[in-house]
């Protein structure tokens, strides 16, 4: 009869033999990795990370002298890798940023794909975003949008270079076996240079729709959110904040998202986009959500915490906030802190996964 | 053994005798009036029918000589009645439209009420309207919104009279026995005289949502549609149109819709608003709809068909569209023809119950 | 110069004048009618009422004997006529309840209308209705759809008589001129007879959809709500409540309503139906509700209390509980009260006009 | 001055300067790679696959003899790892299979989590999942629901072992950083044995609500869809199409949605749930699309095609395709092919980023 140790060395082979025979046949048992698959919260890859436009821009004007822009490369754009992600050009586990930087009288070609994009200006002006034909001109400030499986290139129509910041949901939709692509022409079929696209001559009349155009859409109409209106909403909350109205975020918080007027959300199916002003020496409260965000300073300057991780931040740079990490943001004392900001919040609100703490 | 004829005759009697016991028991039968009650297509007893601004407006300041407002009556406001709905205040089956007049310095008290409510102004200024304690100012163009359920008055800050249109929902709130009321302060708390309203300074910029205000809501949170806001939007849609792109409704015909940023829908659930202009010369399609509508000539002069009835119609000027008649609209030659609309639209879009024919 | 009473004088006259010249132009003032037309909370013209089921039945039967069904008059149905209305045939401002009767072997002609319609059967079997070629047996018990715009008629293939009742929004669609109506065939096309309709056979599988049909309707594909899935849903309930577990609407109370599987929502656009079931002995809250409602006995026999009316009500029997009447019901002490009940519920919820109270 | 070559040789050297410098950075290059991150149509790294009972359920039987189930592993699952995924335990990019076993009178202790869950039963019974308190029976043919966050254990009351399918988006939910868990119970609080669980005694009763709990839920509140219900929708669907009357895919092919009763969608938010039936020597269609599906044979046998992949299969054997890989089935020529499916459908539906395509 044999002794209990002997059953166990027993048993020990059997279940080294066990496993060997899962691994043959493409099975993997649950009981040995439950933690890593099931974390009883968010515990990312995804790691805090602050890039300095001082040292992002330098190196897009490096690149527009080393690399030329056309088809098959298609963006001479440069993405912020996170440092956890194995070295994979995301910014986080959904979201692509980058510095994309187009020449004195470049143009980069016309391509459409599923996935979603904007674009952010923190400086500059001169390039136009041609969007299904419709030009739409880009300068500091505007937030411009080309949704998903619409045409777009760009055409450099000054003598200056210009680089700004593309945001796309590219990881999201190579993970998700989602992508489509299609190249168009190679060189803009236009380089008009109109003050105000067609989109928003249309539809960037505040609560007015065209009767023609009604009805639902999944993404915004609108191809350019102007700085000239971001502003004056922003400097509206703060203004009415002081007179007791309510409307700010929080006393010297003002926050607007760019939204879809056609159904009231978000931009585009899978991103959120906002604008937050924060006055000198103003805090946020400290805030973690299900999914990840992008903040772009806009102007001014602050302190920002990012779970275990703190930045002094300045105008242009950007750091990212992985899911369920904590961030909290003051602004320095000189100046408001005006800061752009781009999250994944869409898709887990459409599948009913998000949460969201006030922690502090 | 009975004849026929006696057989008949006793059946007679006896139906007799049923009809006069249906009636004492509180029955009707249906096979004798079906037609009436299921027609095959709308039939409404209202009329196709016009008003003169050139006699409303001065029958308006007649009763602001005669008629005090205030408590109890609550405003000095004059009914469109439909000549064909039995001298009832309505100007439709659903709809109710008046001209409201306020003498200098004059208020109207405040009080809420389940109906929906807009006002449009024709002409004049110097009225504000306080909504839920916001005072939103009065202007030629101007649409204004006080949707079901919120505090307003109204009070006159100079020493000129002014009128306006009020549209409702009256008479379908009626219908439906769906009407609260309540009385509120005897007269508006505030005289102040912004020139923008807060809900305006929060909402009425182009796709952008307060973050802190985020989510669905049944009526538009814009107090006011401003004149120069669809204006430019006419103009940027018949522009466009020049130039061969799409946007307008058709050559020479620009039409916005008033919307609920919130939801892209209408501006209130039971009311449509929007705004045409025709170019000089140009005629509308000929439409037929379910539901009745309102048109107010805001600019330039015209004719008009409902129906079976023509009409030359001046600035001012009101007309109503029954369901399923007819409509059709030519500016005339001078100048171009601007005209607001309100409809009961939303309603039988809720409903499933819409249809509408292009009938030339 | 004038005395007060001499200007008092004058001006009466002016305003007679005033409201003379009023009446000319189709115009009605507000301030004299506000009451009325705007009430504090719904007061409507419509009455609570109750028909005995031993009045309905037997002349039912007499028209049976001296009216014909067929093409023109279409349907054998005599409505519900509230005496509050002004012997309009309308149960309430919305709403349609009428018995319908079937002589042997006779057929009702096939016709389709936008007006929603729906059949509820308290006692017989026999007659099949066809919608849109499709045969749906009528049993007792059984609540059986008939959505607008969907061709129908009925036939019966026994030698004994049937009677029902017939649900429809006739009223409301009256009143905001949106009926469409259009004959078919003048006899039913088959005089099929299955058990069970196609309808039921590819939906009412609890939780399953036909791949080949997804996506929302405005009304429920299944024609027909069988008396066994009902009265097990209510048995469940209650005994559910009687181990401690939620799912009744009170103890001693349980209710089911009937639905569009395709959206969750109600069966039609206009009308909510429900079935409720109520232990001997026991009373419902006292609730008032926006919107009028329609109560059948199907069992049993109780009390019942509407406003300031009080009715003993047994089989068959139905009453009307005007909008914002309190009702409460009270089930005899020999054996439970088994309650169909439909109302006008969905338009005031799509409009956003909803309110109900429990008011004891 | 410099000749081209040497111009050439000193730009090969900054630019490797500047892709070191971009790594040192966290920055990455787009043109070097866009190809992959944007293919021109879905390119998944998941393969085609095919996992045969006959060898998983002898697996799991081992299992059973040598891992203990309890608290920290807390189920005995064995993963289906897509030999394309590097051995990670899943599926595919966003789903999770599992063959999960329980042996005689053992129990799997209580938990909840974010993730989506369901089982489905391809032999045997005597395992009751108990969630959120309410047993329920798992039998052959049944589709049984964990939404998330609902605590959940198994207990096994017999003495023999049960085996069955666990389908869960922990790839989705762990990729996108979403998870949530939480400990409950060691042992299920009761072991009792209903046939029906009270979630399916209120809500699995076909287009009838609880009054009580009216209100539109992200995840379907029936608990187990059973067996007989899908067989006989499935066998009235074939037995319509037989008689001329649509409702089947096709001739031959039957199929139903598992689906949320309160809104007609599917049963969770990621996860679509069909079962499909073939006549014997049936073909489908060949379909691609986007997202990934997993198929088990629930009886009969057949050959699949899954894009350049071909298998005969047999009952109980289960196979995974790629986001848009095509698929084709044929029942073998004996007796009908019935298969369970689930794929990621509502994720792309709900973001806008679904397509398919009919490729013969």
């Amino acid at each position: 009869m044999a002794t209990t140790s002997e059953a166990d060395a027993a048993d020990q082979v059997a279940l080294s033999q066990l496993y060997r025979d899962f691994e043959h046949e493409h099975l993997v048992p649950l009981w040995t990795q439950l933690g890593d698959l099931m974390p009883v919260q968010p515990n990312s890859d995804a790691r805090p990370h602050h890039w300095r436009w001082s040292t992002l821009a330098p190196m897009a004007a490096r690149a527009g002298e080393l690399v030329p822009v056309g088809r098959g490369g298609e963006r001479r754009a440069i993405a912020l890798a996170n440092p956890g992600l194995g070295g994979a050009p995301y910014v986080s586990p959904t979201l692509w940023a980058a510095i994309q930087y187009l020449g004195p009288r470049e143009t980069a070609p016309e391509h459409r794909h599923s996935q979603n994009a904007f674009r952010f200006v923190v400086e500059g002006e001169g390039v136009w975003t041609v969007v299904d034909g419709d030009p739409v001109a880009m300068r500091r400030g505007d937030f411009l949008l080309t949704p998903g499986w619409h045409f777009h290139g760009h055409y450099n129509t000054t003598g200056r270079p210009m680089a700004w910041i593309d945001g796309l949901d590219i990881p999201f939709v190579r993970y998700t076996d989602s992508s489509f692509f299609e190249f168009g022409a190679e060189h803009p079929e236009t380089t008009a240079t109109p003050s105000i696209s067609r989109s928003e001559r249309l539809w960037a009349h505040p609560g007015l729709t065209p009767v023609s155009q009604a009805g639902r859409r999944p993404s915004s109409p609108i191809a350019a959110y102007r700085w000239e209106h971001t502003d004056r909403a922003l400097t509206d909350q703060l203004d009415l904040a002081d007179k007791g109205f309510p409307g700010a975020v929080a006393p010297g918080h003002a926050a607007v998202r760019f939204t879809n007027p056609t159904t009231g959300g978000d931009v585009m199916p899978t991103m959120r986009a906002e604008f937050h002003r924060l006055r000198a020496g103003v805090s946020t409260a400290t805030v973690r959500e299900v999914g990840s965000s992008v903040y772009q300073v806009f102007s001014g300057a602050g302190r920002v915490r990012v779970g275990d991780c703190e930045y002094g931040v300045d105008r242009g740079d950007l750091f990212v906030v992985p899911s369920w990490q904590p961030v909290a943001i003051t602004a320095g004392v000189g100046e408001h802190l005006d800061l752009f900001r781009f999250a994944d919040t869409p898709i887990f609100e459409a599948l009913h996964q998000f949460r969201a703490e006030v922690t502090r």
